[in-house]
C-alpha cells in the first residue's frame, strides 16, 4: 500500500509508492516501446491489462477482447489504490495519509503509432467524451477530492509506454498547485467581481500577439509568462466551471483546437515530447461531517488545458526558486505556430 | 535584455531570455562535453570565458591565465545582466520587470573529470569558501533580493558543460518557493516559538531511520517526504541563519558530509545526474524607501542544501498537481546509503 506524505515545511504532498523487490539501481530512463505482441495497450493484447472499466466498441464486440476504438482500464501498477478509507495520521511533526485513490489509463486508439496531432480531428472527440465520463464517475466517490488528467508523450516527458494513452489520477486531497489557483481566483473575484481566467483570456485576445488559434468555443495561446518554449494554454472562451458538462459542439471545437495545436508543434520542434494537463475544479461533492474548504461550492474555476513541450531541462535554478528560464519569447512561439498552421497536411505528416 | 514576467494567476516568475538568431528547433537535449581545447572551463582556455571575478591561485599566477585551483567568472551567456535598474511595470493585467541580476560560474577544479564525490574531501573546502565570498559580495547590491546557488551535474540534470562547476543566479525578487518556506517558518515560530527547520531535524534525528550521515556540525538525511529516489537534505545541526558566516570548522565538516553524500550515491545509482541547491535567506539589506516584506530582518531562516538525483522524470501528474510520486521510500534509500558508506574507496572509484 502506498502512502501519502506531506512535506513538513511547504504544502506539498508526495506519494511514496515503494515497489518492493526493485533494486535502487532499477530506475533507468525509458526509451520508446514497440507496438505488437509486447505492447499491453495494443489491440489483441487485452488480457495484458486489468479488465476494462469502459470501452467504445462500435461493432458491439465483447468486453476485454479486440474490436474497440477506445478502452479505459485501471493502471496495472497503480500509484494509488481504490480500496480502504483515507485515514490521516501524524508521526511527531510529520503528516501522512493512506494512499487511497484511483489511477486509470485511457487507451486512445488501437493503433500504436497514432498521435493526437494526426488527422482527422474527429478522432479526438470520443477521447474527450471518455474523459468526461470517467471524471464525472470518479467524482461520485467523495473520498476522491481531486482528479488530474494528463498525457505524457515521449520518453523525455516520462512516458513508459509509447502507445497513445492518457491517464487519470484521482487523489484524496486538493493539491497545493490547484489551491493556489483557486485562491488566486477567489481573491481576484473578491476584488474585481470578475473571473481571473476570463480576464487573462480577454487580455490575451486584446493583445493578440500570443494567440495561436481560436474558434467559437476555444482559444489556444502561448501564455504571457510561459515557463517553457512553445508552452500552450487552451481556455474555453466562455466561463466554464465544469469540464464534464461540455456539450457536443464544444467537444467538436476542442477537438479541432487540440488537433491543430499538437500538429503545429511538429514543424516547430520536430516530434516533441510533451506533457498535457487538464486542469479541472476539485470534487464539488461535500463529505458529510467534514470541512471542505476547497470544494467548489464556495469557489469557482475556469477549466483549462496546458501543453508543456519538453525541450528544455528543469535544473537547479528552477528547483531552488520555482522560477523558470524560457529561451523562446511566447510572442515568437505563437507567431511561428500561426505561420505554419496553414501548411498542407502532407508537410506535417513526417513529424 | 531579458525580461522577468509574473504569471497573472499564481506567484511564479519566468525569465524570458530570448536568444535572437536561434531557430525554435535549436533546443535539443545536450550530451556530455569533452575536456581539452574545446572546453571553455578547462585550464589553458581562460580566454574563452569573460575576465575572472575571483580566483584561487596558490602559486600566485596572473589573472586570466593558467595556474589556478578555482575560478569565478561571469556566465558568458547570462540569463540576467547586472546593468540597469529593476524597473517594474504593468501591461494591462500583466506584470513584468527588467531582467537585472547576476549569473556567475564557479569553476570548481582545473580537472575536467573531477567530481565532488571524488577524494579528498579537503578539495571541497575552497569551493565552499568561494561560494561564501561571492554570495556575500552579491548581497552588497541591494537590487539583488535573492541568490540561488546550484550545481547541475549530468546532461539529464540540465548541465550543458560537463566540466565541474556551480552557478549563482542573483535575482531582483524573492521567489515564491523561498517565500513559502519563509512564511512557513514565520507561522510556525508564531505558534511554537521554535524554528521549523530545527524541529524537522530533531524529529529526523529522533526517528533515525532516514539519517544518512552526521558529524558535529551537519546532518545528511533522506527527507520524510522526499520527492525523488535518493533525494538528500543537509542541514546545519545548530540553527544558522547566514551561510556566509559559516566558520572554518564548519566548512571542514560540510566538505566531509558533501563528499560522502555524493560518493555514496554512486553505488546506489551508478553515476547519477543530479541537481544540487543551496537554500539561503534573502538579501537582508533594506532598500531605502521601499517596502521589504521578505528581507530577513523580520524573518528567520535555517539554510540548507538539497541534492536531487535525476533518475525519475517529472511528468504530467507532477505538473498538474505539484504532487510527486517517489518509487523509493526514503527509509530504504537511507539504509542503502548508510550500508555502502564504509566500503573502501576503490569500490566507488568506477562510479
Amino acid at each position: 500500500m502506498s502512502e501519502l506524505r506531506k512535506d513538513p515545511i511547504v504544502d506539498r504532498w508526495v506519494i511514496i509508492a515503494a515497489e518492493r523487490g526493485r533494486r535502487p539501481t532499477d530506475y533507468e530512463t525509458t526509451a520508446p516501446t514497440p507496438g505488437g505482441p509486447g505492447c499491453p495497450l495494443c489491440e489483441g493484447n487485452e488480457r495484458m491489462t486489468p479488465p476494462e472499466i469502459w470501452a467504445l466498441r462500435p461493432g458491439g464486440s465483447a468486453a476485454n477482447g479486440p474490436g474497440w476504438q477506445l478502452r479505459v482500464v485501471p493502471n496495472k501498477y497503480p500509484a494509488l489504490r481504490v480500496e480502504g478509507s483515507t485515514e490521516r495520521r501524524g508521526l511527531g511533526m510529520f503528516d501522512m495519509m493512506t494512499g487511497v485513490g484511483a489511477h486509470e489509463i485511457i487507451i486512445e486508439s488501437p493503433d500504436h503509432d497514432w498521435r493526437m496531432g494526426d488527422g482527422p480531428p474527429e478522432a479526438i472527440q470520443p477521447i474527450l467524451m471518455a474523459w468526461q465520463l470517467r471524471l464525472s464517475d470518479l467524482y461520485r466517490d467523495d473520498r476522491l477530492r481531486y482528479c488530474v488528467l494528463f498525457r505524457n508523450t515521449g520518453a523525455e516527458a516520462g512516458a513508459t509506454i509509447s502507445h497513445p494513452h492518457s491517464q487519470i489520477m484521482a487523489i484524496p486531497v486538493v493539491p497545493g498547485r490547484v489551491k493556489s489557483k483557486l485562491k488566486a481566483a477567489r481573491d481576484y473575484y473578491a476584488r474585481k467581481e470578475r473571473c481571473i481566467f476570463c480576464d487573462v483570456l480577454a487580455q490575451e485576445l486584446a493583445m493578440g500577439e500570443r494567440i495561436v488559434m481560436e474558434n467559437d468555443h476555444f482559444v489556444a495561446f502561448a501564455p504571457f509568462a510561459s515557463r517553457f518554449p512553445f508552452e500552450l494554454a487552451i481556455y474555453p472562451r466562455r466561463h466554464a466551471q465544469d469540464f464534464t458538462e461540455m456539450d457536443e459542439p464544444s467537444r467538436t471545437a476542442l477537438a479541432e483546437v487540440l488537433h491543430h495545436s499538437l500538429a503545429q508543434l511538429r514543424p516547430a520542434l520536430g516530434r516533441p515530447a510533451y506533457n498535457f494537463v487538464l486542469n479541472i475544479a476539485p470534487n464539488p461533492t461535500p463529505r458529510p461531517g467534514k470541512p471542505d474548504y476547497w470544494s467548489t461550492l464556495e469557489l469557482d474555476y475556469h477549466w483549462h488545458i496546458e501543453i508543456l513541450p519538453r525541450v528544455t531541462t528543469v535544473a537547479g535554478f528552477e528547483w531552488g526558486t520555482g522560477f523558470y528560464i524560457n529561451p523562446v519569447a511566447p510572442e515568437d512561439a505563437a507567431r511561428f505556430l500561426r505561420e505554419t498552421v496553414n501548411e498542407p497536411r502532407e508537410a506535417r505528416s513526417d513529424g
